[in-house]
């Protein structure tokens, strides 16, 4: 049981075992898009860069010249840019900056805050105030209801008042909100008064998506705070918190050293996010990526195995036979996400921009 | 005042004063140890391994190889050895796995927890008992004395109780921790049943020194759990947690996530350590900034100018002149740390694997 | 909206509408179990000892008879006995003092702590993990399947551990858990290694119901740590903490301090358990309460109106129609749980030691 | 060691040794003043209204009566006025409302909040910023002198930011800060734009002090926000916190109720501080207090026996032989603070409104 693993080693065969080790190098993986390091571009800047002397914690030109680019891509020219590293920790420190001590969060019962982030928001005091999710989406409908419920309730003072909402696009099962959705929540939110928060750490497989109908400008024009992902989209590590309005964090700085999110050598991050926001780069490696995971979805309905989620970017879920499951793991890697019966089961395969089309064309030929 | 300053344009304006930007490329910095990138042989390994599929969050062969070769430096074959990435988050996150919620951690009121890590041990609930510095060390004799004071007092339970103690080495001024003084601390550590920690940012810096009388495997020997420092020490970014004995640090996997240190591509962390740790790299590029530390001082006091504190490692501090100050300002970046009286003032030089001997050289000219 | 509420009077008006207050004397109260001072029998004991100097924080000789009359009562010799001052405290306190940091508190989604603590628990970094409610109730078997999916998951380190569980008794919907129901989440809580922990802010009301198959030895015997109720059960404040073997509470005492639920005068609380606990004057005086909520619940029902749900202790749930509500309102305050169709609702009435029979007869006469 | 305190038991040994059990009654007793219950008016106001129901957590008519008495007393017509019951928890809720999560609370070195109270402002996540005690008072230029050298340092967002100053009034050591004293601090806070926050846990005796050139309206007048104490002052518990402008403390109610502060049964506190607030009772009964303690000075001094500190107010510390406090101890029980020497020590004697003139004589005669 879990809870008599106390040493490293025990830890490493339980969760290593997800992961099988012989013949690693032959094998295609889709287990997630975080395997491989960083783009081409990305490590050829960090090796130009590498022994240049720069100023530390993202006061550097390289981390001027990444806010600058960010700024542009959102529309957003004053916009508050501030690099960290993480996902986990970039949630856990900007729903810290936004909540007042009283306040949680609204999320999806299936937000990565509610459930993958080993309880980061409850460390600093937050309750995570969950909604029921539609394919990982909060419904307008349900946030208003929560709100008004709360606060037409005589106790609602002994309570965790709603103080932000927390959404993910895409979501933490590839599905999108469309931008009469995000209009929606963003209006919302301002009727009553509560930031918006937008979790990209996969944001640029959204903006490449072909479902998308919404551009990085509207996410920065409705959203209060958002984080641009790195280390899904491209980069070896990094994501970037912007706030088109500034007075939504103020004093973020300290708070994110406070936090220990706050990196040395910030031009580690600079140098990645200028080179992503050079040439449209970050939204045209997603697309590679996405177009290999609707090409898997075409390859795997064309079999008759259908999806079990109507995705639309890199993330792509679908129900299989056990025994062709059992087949394609001679020479793939994914996820299993659980039994469907005796017969069947739920997988995930994730693309990036490091997936070879061979890869893909390794699944085409297993089927 | 700070107090007013909300935006990040502001705070820019603020931070970047004090390094200036104009041909910032032809001067020579000594101004700290993380201002370059990583060493070459780092940056070679990255690139080899970056299109490489691996399982994250240091389960990947890479960590294995890190892990396995710094047990090995340690002597300390079952030691746990967890990877996160800057030295903030680190301290914040073992204070919080080894403090019991009653307890506070001891440390040298100079001790970075104390000064600069913007309350990241609080956040996390817990109080620093700051004892007098000596040089930037704790004294024994100052330990033994706050825990007798503090259980000979009938109240002692309604203060806060000593339950760790933290030190550097080297310490926030360079100093070091003789073998002599660690193997007293240790004791005086399990004589009162508290873990005995050490920060090792510039750990690499204390092992190379001359006047160096312990080595890495005294360290794990006589602390329970401590921290190789990549970050300032030829990495990107990176701390190694050593806890020698794993069971003083059980369920340390997910209090890392928990604290948002844990990171997605954990090999990255894996090649730096298991590169830092072959061949002796780690205290070899430690050595030569070492020697051009002492070098420079030795340039300093030929010229009459005498060091503020006796430092063998690779931060030196000096007494100079204003008009020396503003002569090498010229040409050279470095830390100003304060006036001392009307006419000089104390500043710090800081070398790294990456310091040329150039730029010792020119600070040798410009004397 | 209530996030406009800044000022104390605003509050007022909102909270205080709910309470009419013109000719409060002429009418009969049934809105809560603390709206009346203390027994009669506690204040006298307070009159007699208010002049004597005692020590403070709970060491004096009330404390200790306290101690030892709840010792016995729970035939647990060797119990630890703490007091403290409310129940949220009590909950948030007790919560932080069993929980590892990376773990999270089970508990009925409808638990006290998951819905009206204003995030007591998270503001001391824990998650309460919400599982579903049966008439107040965790059901075993829904406790045995999320540890299972939680240990099953290989991610699960990703995730909140269940770390102990939180059961409240009666619920707050005034149902008990019956002896077996007892026994099997003690035996589960056990074999999974995790404490049981029992909120008894109404014990008193559990212990009088004729519905009780199980006894105060019986609650010390299967729970690990548990709590005493007096405020709601005839005291004017005060909740003593049991842990029958005190291991479970180490350095206890601190943490009480640092929660800021430390009372100076711990005699007053120590006075008044040491009454409650003489003479089974805590069960007797519920009996009389719940005998007297038991006596509301047939008048209701006589007149065709049924309970909402089946409770056997002072909190009684019936569904009326509204111009039923009107009538009584005109005599009588209780509490609006909610609409239930056009023209139904739902309402609680509460009994305590301070009920008048002529309360209850007054309903009886007005229905 | 205490360290190894883990059962109740042991700590009671340890804790009660300093207080002498046999023949308590006989003896005199000046260890605090939280040694008696309330005032006699209060209890006899309390009997009155026991059995009378009223609204609970401080909506009553009791808790509105006491809010604009108090009102009144500070000459603040719209101050915030809400009821906590202890002091350790009050400064840890205070303090977690004023200040942003980047920041810390300036305080002596000797304050409460830093010394006595188990890091219960840690808990929250906030560091205490220590100043050097002058007698227990904070020096309006050591202040200045923090906050010029805080954002006169590049480096400040790394370190925690000076968000309020705490003071006590009287302070741990009985000196009172004088009007001008005040006036500076209140002047400074302001200019800095810190909120003032006085912890009045024992300020009955300070507005009695002869010494006293304040009111309590100059209080209210001078500090952002204060509390008056009602533990040590008469009152059985209890602690008024007042903001004279509301707006320092936004949504301060469902932070009560989240540090477990708020009492079920308010009117407790309502009582008990309207009846404090009566006819100068709150102020009256310190007087008398305050004279029995100047009269023990008095006869301290006439044998020679010198203070060791000049304290106007309700405590007293003398410097005495050995011999001497071994003779008093026979009849008297009072506070040891540490030796001086060999043949002397400091002892402390505090006097309250329970305190009988028979013990003052006692001490006059056994000296």
């Amino acid at each position: 049981m879990g809870t008599l693993l106390e040493s490293d080693s025990e830890k490493n065969v339980l969760l290593q075992s997800q992961f099988p080790k012989q013949n690693q190098t032959l094998m295609f993986h889709f287990d997630s898009d975080y395997m491989a390091g960083a783009h081409p571009e990305i490590m050829r800047r960090l090796m130009d860069t590498n022994i240049e002397h720069t100023v530390g914690y993202g006061f550097d030109e390289y981390s001027d010249e990444a806010r600058r680019r960010i700024r542009e891509a959102c529309a957003a020219p004053n916009a508050l840019v501030q690099f960290l590293v993480g996902g986990t920790q970039t949630n856990a420190t900007v729903i810290d900056a936004l909540l007042r001590r009283h306040e949680g969060v609204l999320s999806a019962d299936t937000g990565h805050i509610n459930v993958h982030e080993s309880g980061a928001v409850e460390h600093s005091g937050h309750k995570v105030l969950a909604l029921p999710a539609h394919d990982g989406k909060v419904a307008a409908a349900d946030v208003a209801n929560f709100i008004h419920t709360f606060y037409s309730d005589d106790t609602y003072e002994h309570m965790v008042a709603p103080g932000m909402l927390y959404i993910t696009q895409p979501t933490e099962f590839g599905t999108l909100y469309s931008l009469a959705e995000l209009e929606e929540l963003s209006s919302l939110c301002h009727k009553y008064n509560i930031p918006l928060y937008l979790d990209g750490a996969r944001l640029a497989y959204a903006l490449a998506s072909p479902a998308a109908d919404f551009t990085l400008a509207d996410i920065a024009r409705l959203c209060d705070v958002f984080y641009i992902g790195g280390t899904k989209c491209g980069a070896l590590f990094g994501e970037a918190v912007v706030a088109p309005d500034p007075k939504y964090l103020p004093h973020f700085f300290p708070l994110v050293k406070q936090h220990g999110a706050l990196l040395a050598k910030g031009r580690l991050q600079g140098i990645q996010f200028a080179t992503l926001f050079t040439d449209n780069l970050y939204v045209d490696i997603a697309r590679r990526a996405v177009n290999l995971a609707l090409r898997l979805r075409k390859a795997f309905e064309a079999k008759g195995h259908c999806a079990a989620i109507d995705s639309p970017t890199n993330q792509q879920f679908f129900i299989l036979p056990n025994e062709v499951i059992d087949r394609l793991l001679q020479h793939i890697t994914f996820e299993y996400w659980g039994p469907r019966g005796d017969k069947e089961s739920t997988v995930r395969f994730v693309t990036s921009w490091a997936t070879e089309e061979e890869a893909v064309r390794a699944v085409e030929e297993l089927l």
